[in-house]
């Protein structure tokens, strides 16, 4: 490679040379590990001298131009032997494997043999001799694999084997060997396999590889030699805590590799330490690494060689980290004064602390996967198998753990799921009734396991293998991974620990759009306050028509003879709703709470076998004809589209004269003197036409004024809109003239928008993302470009028509980074999502808030 | 009222003096009679001298405030007796009735009996006695109409009645009894009942009267007197023919109501003729009224009296006329020059001529009306009831008209429907199913008939009187009405006559916006071809798999394991595909015939009940367990919003590929050497992303290639997108990109923008309305302001996309006058409608385009 150019690096270290092509294609990159290299080496720390290779120069070595090798190797000492180590952007991608004691030849055999002694001088020919007959000149492993004697005369057997299998001697000339390590390397980079592999990882289709040259520190030789490897945390934890291994007489990462032989680092009871055996070492060591964190403002992993009693650090990697460990590890650099508590909030990846909020399989725990689906709500719990929601409660009562298994849940499966540790279903995605309910209730869920077979007859489930798994067997649900266990495995507890509490005070701080969250129940709202919600943002009041001590009250409402009737049995329902709110109010404790007035279709409350059918006739004692009757004549085509939210609220308006009256009654009885007083929000669902609202408002201020005439007491409430439909979204400026808030539903608006069911969607929207039809699901991730629209024509709109309207989101993509940062651009006032997602949305918040601070500096 | 004004007119005519305030509130309007009465003396007819009172002057009347009536009365000859008609804006809005003969009073009576005769001069006098007690003094009437002798002690008994019923003698000053006639009449105009019954014909909150008082002519008294009507036209038929009927020796218009005694006018074989009686009056009538036909630019009705063989005209109204006689007078008024074609297209109502295009019950025809409902598809029909679709194919089979009654119908009906000459539904409204389906056979329906109760099992229906009608009875269907009435009713042919021909040839010429027809089969391309459509719109391909001969093949496809099942069991399918597009585009010779892909959900296509899925385990040769499972998994929670459409296109591949190879080689077999090639226009269903267009796009390509080479011959196709969902509109820029044409489906969006599936809204749409929530049913009009923005969104985005695209709409909207304005505006080439709105459609698009030439004028 006649272009190739060697520069010396700007600052004065003559330690790393930079390779690479004498005119660039673009700006010379060399890769992580080099740059870490060229840091470590500003910072002092003993390096062995260093040349890297571009990824242009790598590339042009791979389509056989080299650069000038003889000049490589005099970068180095004379009779150095080399090593050389993959470079890329992100080591996660992989690459191939490192080479060592490059420069091993008959020659340097002699006199390492006499600097250091024959037999460890053998080793290190040997090895060589080893990686570069598989790895360079690819012959039969087997053959040197089978040398068990790492003498001279399992060396003497290794040279003659290579050159019986290559038809040549071993090479000898360092020049040749490191030109054939290099394109090997090179080569095997650019390789079909190789860039699937990385590209599977996320890697882009021209990632390149950069390679690094390396003086060996020699861990094989005369007085103390080893190498090991050292972090100062615990990678589980994060907590501070000095990890890692040593062993003496090897190379690389061996002593991890055979950990049975290696010493502890630090003193320990278990066994001897380096710390012992090499204290010099081993405090220059700690000194580096402490000096390696402070600097390079992170928790470094050192890859360290002690040659001789002397340290040489060869490279220092970003120790991997669990998200737990990911959240101290920040809070600490943050607290320490490294990095500031912005840099802190940045580091974390929103989405990754969601598991912080759960119960987990534990890392390396042993999983025997008997059946996968959908991850829907994470966490990972264990429980006996149940197959309806009475069995799941009879389960709890008897305090036993449980694992609700259906086909797909519906409303009257909400108890069931209360009651069980964990939700599996066959069908549905990941906005199906099971997994929008999971994620509110924390509760770990798998949904579309569809390559598990449901016989909800003979109660038991019957894997791909054909294991059967029956009523009362335990099985372990992981919604984190969407895989399901048999057996219990071995769980690690929520890590709601102070680091986290510290970081997410910092995110409070630093973010400028409120969170709240939707609530359903008592034990949602408790959740709620313990993630910091601003508030409920969505309370749906449906679910609590479904207990059973509603149901038939509920049913007699849906059957009356007219409104007197209706009235009756509401009057029946209302202190049950007034005790729903009345708890949640005092539990929020002044925060706001936005209540969406009743919203789904009546014959969601209606049995439809016909069990459930006779049951109704008893109990509503009527002919068992009429009863199937009047059942079927509310049956609608598509119930998603039919008479449903305000659309009840108009036609049949007692439902909504009885929450109302529910809301207003308990916000006085939650109001306590000295304590913030309540103010309740109503939201009136499903919303096409102002005129809706405008009905709607003057009943509801009928009630409020009723009931304050009758209390003798005053209290405000505001009301507003939930922006579900297209045409909401489009009328929104008339709309707001009756509304105080627009909450914008983005799980409806996104339905109608698409004209696709997202109960429905399952059947083929993994096809479609597949095919890249729709580049994301849109009921996971916000579609901007279509929904968003909507959603930015309904908020700039409702400011025209009220321009001191409250905007926000309440569905299931208020939790989702990419949404909120959406929803801050189009000015809205809050978010809010599922309990378990507020913290993931308070960080979200946060880190938009502080990029947009350092972009526009 | 001392500020009343006296007017002469502006002309030198002082036959109508106007009275006004002197202040009047706005321009004074006097009434249309008022305004009649001046042009006809413009026109020196022989008009009785007439004061026409505006509608302030009224007002005030009717406040107590009175213009100086003695002034009034000295308008006109002394001694006059005088008439006090009614004058309001439009005739059809009612108003009190006319009061004769006031004036008449014992010294009159002298005068007269001495003049006329006294026998003559006592009917004169009893009758104004008579209605001046009734209607002005509000005394029993029952008193007055028992007096039978209408001579001299008819009079002296009416005299002694009024006295002692008034407690005061008949009042004998005539500017006593004007004041009250007129207070009496300005009274009952502003009365409660008269105001609401005005306002339910359409009449303003606060529309107003005029009165008009005329010098009596009268028809009683010697020599030839008498009064009659004439019309020059036949009003059911508008063929030009003398109509009406005199009566000598009478007043107002009792020629009419005694027509037993009345003469005809024209010489005439069934009796004595006013032209054998009076041939010099009735020439100079028949004169009086061709003039007025000529310069009133209308056909008049005309009331005239002779008195003492002079004629004169009281009073001429526009001809009241049937829809069909509206068209043949408009056309021939044109055809002589008195107006111009635009006028005559302005003057009929496009909607009123739906009339002309289906057989009607006959007018004043009896009606026993059993039921109704939502006239959803206009137009008469009798035949016997039947239950089922298999019913009435073996009805039509033996050749006997029958009606199909279902508690609603599905695709599986169609065949049924076709069979049928009516349809009845229980459920449904103006857009569903049955409507749509009947409104494009042009077959009569009522759906939604509720008031009967269906009971299917008995195969009966019961009214809600009481009364059944089972199965094979006859009735008949009134679709124009929404009435069911029993037994056979009479009807009258539909009115496709030359004079309609002719006015849709001037409302060609007159539009710009091109009109084609929804179109299925070839029944209805032969119906489209009738109406003049330029072209197919909109043919969907659903239906065709329905056949009994289809089902199967249909049916195995869909249970096909596996690409190559499906393919074989479509290959079953395309020859007849092939032959429906043949037949289409022979029929169409050459016009534009888009075709939708296949639309709905597949299991649209299964059976639900159990015998029909035995049968299908059956025909498959599958057990019943695994076909039930199946089409169980099939099923869906918002059919409307799920896997159909393109989703079907990109999910099952093979159906698209099949329909696109049968409209290819459908293409090139139609095609005829010497006539115009066919160039069809596939479009896809239920887009709501660019890639879905450009996936299948690539594959209809293909296709198309395929089929050129195999045939080796060549022809072009259009591909363009049905835009039905709003995120369609929004993204129509990036649509058209892959998109030649954008055609927007405004019922699927209208469905989509409100949330509202037009199968589940009958439940509480006629709730919305009359509360005003929605003014309009949106599937009946366009929403402009929700719907019609998307719409206009995705206009103006699609022309951005691609600035040749062409835009249409083929929703149901397509064929309404406001909807067709709306399509001209954002720029559309052409709108689609049912067959049998495409005469509608022709008409006012051209009535548009003249006012849009008027109003830039």
């Amino acid at each position: 490679m006649p272009n190739a150019a060697l520069q010396q690096p700007a600052g004065d270290n003559p330690h790393v040379t930079l390779i690479t092509p004498s005119s660039p294609m673009a700006t010379p990159t060399h890769g992580g590990r080099a740059k870490c290299l060229q840091r470590l080496v500003r910072l002092d720390l003993p390096v062995p001298r260093t040349v890297a290779l571009s990824f242009d120069t790598v590339h042009e070595i791979a389509g056989g131009a080299l650069p000038d090798i003889a000049n490589v190797i005099a970068q180095f000492d004379e009779g150095a032997l080399l090593c050389v180590r993959p470079s890329s952007e992100d080591p996660d991608w992989g690459g191939p494997g490192a080479i060592l004691n490059i420069g091993m030849n008959d020659a340097r055999y002699v006199d390492l043999s006499e600097r250091i002694g024959r037999e460890f001088a053998a080793v290190l020919y040997l090895r060589f001799v080893q990686a570069y007959a598989v790895h360079v000149a690819r012959l039969d492993p087997d053959t040197f694999d089978e040398i068990e004697d790492m003498g001279p005369g399992g060396l003497s057997a290794a040279l003659a084997a290579y050159e019986e299998e290559a038809e040549e001697p071993f090479p000898q000339d360092p020049v040749e060997q490191l030109s054939a390590v290099l394109t090997c390397m090179a080569r095997a980079w650019e390789g079909t396999t190789a860039r699937l592999l990385r590209q599977a990882k996320g890697a882009p289709m021209d990632a390149g590889l950069g390679l690094v040259v390396q003086e060996m520190a020699l861990g094989i030789g005369a007085g103390e030699c080893g190498s090991g490897v050292l972090q100062l945390v615990d990678p589980d934890t994060g907590l501070r805590q000095i990890t890692g291994r040593y062993l003496s007489q090897s190379q690389g990462r061996e002593a991890l590799e055979m950990d049975f032989a290696s010493l502890f680092l630090t003193r320990d009871p278990r066994g001897p330490s380096l710390e012992d055996q090499a204290p010099e070492a081993f405090k220059a060591l700690i000194e580096n690494a402490e000096l390696m964190r402070q600097r390079l403002r992170e928790e470094m992993q050192i890859e360290f060689t002690i040659e001789n009693g002397a340290l040489h650090i060869l490279d220092g990697i970003r120790v991997p980290r669990s998200s737990r460990a990911a959240v101290r590890i920040a809070v600490r650099l943050a607290e320490d004064g490294i990095i500031s508590h912005e840099e802190a909030l940045l580091r974390i990846e929103p989405r990754a602390i969601s598991e912080l909020l759960h119960r987990q399989i534990a890392p390396g725990a042993h999983r025997d996967v008997i059946g996968s689906g959908v991850a829907a709500s994470p966490g990972a719990a264990t429980g006996k198998i149940v197959f309806s929601s009475a069995e799941a409660q009879a389960s709890a009562a008897r305090g036993e753990h449980c694992v609700l298994i259906r086909r797909e849940t519906s409303p009257e499966d909400i108890r069931g799921m209360h009651a069980a540790v964990a939700v599996v279903t066959e069908r549905g995605g990941i906005t199906s009734h099971a997994a929008v309910i999971g994620r509110g209730l924390g509760l770990p869920c798998v949904v579309g396991a569809a390559n598990m077979k449901f016989d909800l007859r003979k109660r038991k489930i019957t894997t791909a293998d054909g294991r059967s798994f029956a009523h009362g067997e335990e099985i372990t649900v992981d919604g984190t991974s969407g895989q399901v266990l048999a057996g219990a495995a071995l769980t690690v507890e929520a890590a709601l620990d102070d680091a986290f509490q510290t970081l997410m005070g910092w995110a409070d701080k630093a973010r400028d759009i409120a969170i709240r969250a939707n609530v359903d129940t008592p034990a949602d709202a408790a959740t709620a306050q313990n993630f910091k919600a601003e508030g409920i943002g969505l309370c749906r009041t449906e679910h609590m028509f479904f207990e059973a001590d509603r149901l038939t009250p509920m049913r007699e409402m849906i059957f009356a003879d007219g409104s007197e009737d209706r009235m009756a049995a509401l009057a029946v329902l209302l202190p049950m709703q007034r005790a729903d709110f009345t708890a949640l109010f005092s539990i929020m404790e002044g925060l706001p709470v936005c209540i969406r007035l009743f919203d789904p279709p009546l014959h969601e409350f209606l049995p439809s076998d016909r069990a459930g059918l006779r049951d109704l006739a008893e109990a509503l004692d009527l002919p068992i004809s009429d009863v199937t009757e009047r059942v079927e004549a509310l049956g609608e085509y598509n119930p998603m589209l039919g008479m449903r939210g305000v659309r009840l609220g108009i036609t049949v308006p007692e439902i909504y004269d009885m929450q109302a009256r529910a809301i207003f009654e308990a916000t006085l009885d939650a109001s306590r003197a000295g304590a913030p007083p309540v103010v309740p929000e109503i939201m009136l669902p499903l919303v096409s036409a102002k005129r809706e609202v405008e009905i709607l408002r003057t009943r509801i201020d009928a009630v409020a004024s009723a009931v304050k005439a009758e209390r003798g007491r005053d209290f405000t409430y505001r009301l507003g809109v939930m922006v579900e439909t297209p045409r909401a979204c489009l009328r929104a400026d008339d709309i707001a003239q009756h509304a105080q808030f627009l909450s914008f539903g983005t799980n409806d608006l996104t339905q109608m928008a698409y004209g696709l069911s997202r109960d429905d969607a399952g059947r083929f929207m993994s096809d479609y993302v597949q095919q890249e039809v729709f580049l994301e699901d849109p009921f996971h991730i916000l579609d901007i470009e279509g929904v968003g629209e909507l959603v930015a024509i309904g908020a700039e709109r409702g400011r025209q028509g009220r321009p001191d309207v409250l905007l926000s989101i309440c569905g299931e993509h208020g939790g989702d980074p990419d949404s909120i940062a959406f929803c801050r651009a189009v000015g809205m006032n809050h978010v809010s999502c599922s309990p378990f997602r507020v913290p993931i949305a308070r960080l979200a918040a946060a880190q938009l808030a502080i990029r947009e601070t350092i972009g526009s500096q």
